[in-house]
Order: C-alpha cells, then structure tokens, then sequence
C-alpha cells in the first residue's frame, strides 16, 4: 500500500479529503524534521517540500514517485536529483492570484494615495495634506513581468480600475486584459512604458539579475516598481542606485535577494521604499486552494493519468 | 452682457473651454477674496463657492443665477438665502467617483494586508512576519453606506474583487454590482453584515449623527470603518468608544466632525486607526472633470435649457 507524507498543518477537514481521493493509501502527518526518516524513504507522494526529502527520499531505494510543493515557485528544488530518480514535481501555483493581486494593489494605491505619508504624519499627529494634487491609477499605465496566473489576474483588476495593461512573458501569448503583449526580448522596451512596473516573474537562470542598471535605466520619470516575485530577480545594487537617483521613484518590496532582510541593510531606512516581509502569497485561503491543487493532481494519479495541474517541466524549471 | 466669475485655479485650456460655451458672457477668474466684490455683486454665474458669495453675491441688487460649485458636497451652503434670490445650484457630484473608490481601496487593503504593520516595522528595521495568515477581501461583505455615483464605482471595483456587496440609500433602489440594497430603515440591519462598512453618505439633517453608539454596536466582531463621506455624520465619542472596546477593529478616516481634526485629539495615537486629512477626493484629475460638469450645465444655461448636470434639490440638500 502506498504512503503520502504531508508536512503542511491541514485541518481536519483538509486531511479527511485527501484520505478519500486515496482510499488506497496510508496517509502520514507532520513538519518533515519531526518525522522519522523511514516515513520519508517510504513516501510514494510527498505534499510539501523539505531539504530532508533530497537526504531521505531521493536515494536509490526510496519510494517517491511524486512531490507537489506547498509553493508556486519551485526555484530551491534539487532538479539534476528529481530529474534523474524520474520524480515528477507539480506546484501550487495559482494558489496566489487573488492574494498577491490584491497586495499590488494595496501597494499601489499605498503610494499613489499618500497612505504611507498619511501615517508618517498621524505619527506626529499632524494634520498635512500633499503639496500637490495626488495621481489616480485610472488611466495610468501598469507593466506586468511574468503574466501566468497571478499577472493574468492582476490585469483583469487593474484594467477594471481603468489603467492601461502591458504584459511581459516568455510566450508572448495575448491574454485577456493586457492591452499589449510582449515576449522577454521585448522586456526593456515594455519598462519603458510604465508608470508601474510589477515583477511576478518566477526565478530561473533566465530571470535571474534581469532588473539590472540597464533595466532600471528604461524606467520613465516617476515610475514605481514592484516585486512580489522572486528577491534575486533583481540586482540589489541597481535598485538602490536607482532608488537614490530617482530612476525609480518608489518600491514596495515583499522579496530580496537575501531574506530576512538583514538588519542594517540600506533599503529599511529608504523613505520611498515600502518593506514587506515576504508575506505576499499568504493569506486565510491558502491551504484550501493548494489542498484543491493537489487533490485534483491526487484524483489523476490514482487513475493512472498524467497530472494535470502544474506539473513542473524540468527544462524551464517552472 | 453677462459675467461669469470662476474662483477655481484652472488652466488656460479650461478657461478657454469656458469662453468657448458662452462667448457671449464676460468671464473673471480669481480667488474670492482677491476679487473686488463689485465684481460678485455683478456675477450671473459662479463657479466655486466662498463665505464671500453670500456677503456679495445674495443682495437684493445682485445679478447671481446660479453657483456651480467645485464640490459634491453642499452642506455648508445657505439654502434659504439661495432658495429666497432663487438661485439655482448645481454640484460638481460624480467628479469623485473613481478617486474615492480608489483610496477606499488603498485604506481597505492597506489594513487587511498589514501594509501599516510593515511600515511601523520597517522603521525598526524589522523582519516581521503577521502572527496567522491575513484575510483577503475575495469573499468578505462590504456595506456601501450612501450609493451614489461614488459608492456605484465602489460597488462595480469590490465586485471585482470578489467581494460580496450591501447597499444603504435612500431610495433603496437597485444598482448594478450591489448583491443587496437597502433603504435607510435597513441600515442597522445592513451594518451588521459588513466586514467593512464605508460610509459615502452626503451630510443633511437625516444623516448627521447617523454613526451613533447603537450603530457601531451593529458591527460585527473584526469589521472595519472607512468614512470618506462627512465627518459629522459619526459620533466621534461613539466611534472612539467603539475602537477602544473593539466593537470596530480598524477605522480608516478620510473626514472628521472638526476639522484639522485638533493635534491633542486622541484618534491621532490610535494604533487601529489610520488618519487622511480630508484628501479622499482631490486627485490630478479633478479639475478637468468639474470643468466637464461644469460646461455641460453651462452649454443648457446659454441656450435656456434645464441644467443637466447635478441641480441641488433645495428640500433634501444634496
């Protein structure tokens, strides 16, 4: 008889619908450090991901046929060990479009809406309105990096908010909401259009540093620039120097190319940089919609078919 | 020949749209103080609206017509004096419609996805992640207080996002992207729903107050406050009392009953409350769309027609 192994804390509820997609398994709860090893050796379906999978169930005489990760990105992932034991990887990817769309939103709007002056302000208990009249959203244009699940999603509020949609992705397919489309060669060209530009781009050898000085460079007069992707897509130095010289004139920040981000790093005390602890994907609904993820992936394995959410291709690594 | 007097800083192009509506009409721009008041007295139309206009402007021998003025709120105008010259009023209602529905947004997603959490750590350099997940507004009720033109906006953008919408206005008629819609005996019974209940109402005598202590105590347990409508449409000692015993978790306040809400005010140092000094309208764009509104009437007042566009009922005062 088959074992999967869950390290994310499910509910009840969560738990008692995996058991009932795989009546024919054993079922195995618990943080991947508090299991016995033998338990990992063993797992034919692992849910979640641990470095102590890559010491315990990738040797030559352990059970793992499949892993689905409890993330979108997959980036951390041992793929020369998956690749070569023949483990299939499926991600929760699309877990994150309403959340993460919605905290671009709130950190648009927490700029262009002068909320974080606001409270800078109520600190001292002044009452001090902008110098000038402030900018909306509507007609302004935004700059998607990476439109899959999140971006398309994201798009579909900003256009509903009135806002011209540039996309960039790999395909250079149209999707709905994104007035233009480009592929990556077309990706300085598309920053150069954006009042903001948002990074949703997974990270791999190709997206990785591609905010370089030269990228920054594009950006018109004003532009805001915001990553709820991956830390290291971005060239930490450039940003800074952009950030002081007003290439860029404001970043909200959920990701760094080191996290935490260290104490007496530069960007804290930035007062045209909004910091956020790499909590844009998470929210109250996470679990269910990655429990829907892998159940659906679970239905299919069990049928003996190929799984049919986002199954991991090893060439892109996403 | 007619004079129109036009207290708004406006642009060259909008002063010759102006021109350009009623060639016939002589038109003065300038503040009202910086005004000879021979030249109120002498004003047909006015665009704006100052103390002044009823010291100059409301006499038995003045010419004034009608005042269209640059706000959507009319409360502090003197209707009797108005309604006794017969002077009609139109407002500049509608011209707030996207940017409110815009920093509704922002104050909503600014709390719910702990924006101003991360700032108060990030002024400590603080890498902090929230205790449990944050909840989303995909799924949550919004109660819009006052559907107008702002609150339809409002409703068309949170529909989008998922949320579930409750409508209170006086009328109670149905409009498109509100689930449900009350009338204003229904208010309690709406308020007890919300996850956020913004308020939008205009203030007259029927809605001063209205936020009392048996309103908040409707809240349920976590619901959030934004008033982007008036500030004395809430009882700020209710409203306080309501923060402090968490009947209201969070307010978001763009208005308040005195305003420069006073330094020692205790709202000021409330760590569930986020303060906006009365800016939730003014946005790049409102000149245009008031000039809009503005030559729209004034196209029908040339030729004689009803003004189209806004014309204040003297009996309801909005």
């Amino acid at each position: 008889m088959g074992k999967i192994v869950c390290f994310p804390s499910l509910s009840e509820e969560q738990q008692q619908r995996i058991q009932n997609t795989a009546p024919g398994y054993t079922l195995k709860f618990g943080k991947a450090k508090e299991l016995d090893p033998a338990e990992l050796k063993e797992a034919e379906i692992i849910l979640g991901w641990s470095p102590l999978v890559t010491e315990h169930a990738l040797k030559q005489d352990s059970l793992l046929k499949w892993v689905q990760v409890w993330s979108a990105g997959v980036d951390n992932l041992p793929f020369a060990d998956l690749q070569q034991k023949n483990v299939q990887v499926t991600s929760a990817n699309g877990v994150h479009a309403i959340p993460i769309t919605e905290i671009i939103l709130g950190m648009m709007l927490s700029h262009s809406r002068w909320l974080r002056q606001a409270m800078l302000h109520q600190q001292q208990a002044e009452w001090k309105a902008p110098a000038k009249p402030l900018p909306e959203l509507h007609g302004k244009t935004a700059v998607i990096v990476g439109v899959g699940e999140i971006g398309t999603e994201t798009a579909r509020i900003l256009k509903a908010l009135g806002m011209r949609t540039i996309g960039v992705r790999r395909s250079g397919k149209d999707v709905p909401n994104v007035d233009q489309m480009y592929d990556m060669t077309g990706l300085h060209e598309a920053l150069s259009q954006g009042d903001y530009v948002i990074n949703i781009l997974p990270l791999t050898d190709e997206t990785k540093h591609i905010y370089d000085q030269t990228a920054f460079e594009q950006f018109r007069s004003g532009a805001c620039f915001v990553n709820v992707g991956r830390g290291p897509s971005v060239k930490t130095e450039a940003l800074l120097n952009a950030l002081q010289n007003g290439q860029v004139a404001f970043a909200a920040l959920d990701v760094f190319e080191e996290e935490p981000l260290p104490a007496d790093h530069p960007l804290w005390g930035m007062d045209n940089v909004l910091i956020t602890p790499h909590i844009a994907g998470s929210t109250e609904q996470y679990a269910d919609r990655a429990v829907d993820i892998f159940v659906k992936n679970l239905e299919a394995y069990v049928a003996g078919d190929t799984l049919p959410v986002n199954l991991v291709d090893y060439s892109h690594k996403y």
